[in-house]
């Protein structure tokens, strides 16, 4: 399936959100990452998610579940990341 | 349509964004939105974005847009935003 996700966390965590997400998704954002992945993975994803997050703190992560990617369409407006960026 | 819209933008230009997107859609995380909009009403949303936004400091806005909201399953983990939040 192809899914959206975004995160809010404390600037504690974002660094390790971050290396985890990277593992399963593609970042295009700050904070949002796309792509496809198998329920299998996805809930792997959720479970290492939560043990980093802290719900005492509001962090938060949001799923946006597709079965097919070609029934949403995505547009950029202004700076794309682009794979120089996910080198920094 | 319905449409998810999240942004990355300088703290300077934070505060307006914000402001801007909650008169056109409904705000569920830091900077992430969500709801129905017609086409027209999107238009002039990404236009005065476009007056916010300053590329050359890499400020990004991403919309995915959707025929139908049924077509996305939204899961939410961690801390829920709620009408609460939207007066704080």
């Amino acid at each position: 399936m192809y899914v959206i996700l975004v995160y809010d966390m404390g600037e504690k965590r974002v660094g390790k959100m971050l290396k985890l997400c990277r593992q399963y998704l593609n970042w295009i954002q700050n904070s949002v990452f796309e792509g496809e992945i198998t329920e299998v993975k996805l809930k792997e994803l959720i479970l290492k998610a939560e043990f980093i997050m802290n719900e005492e703190e509001h962090d938060s992560l949001i799923l946006f579940k597709s079965r097919e990617q070609k029934w949403l369409e995505k547009e950029v407006i202004g700076h794309e990341k682009n794979d120089l960026d996910q080198f920094l």
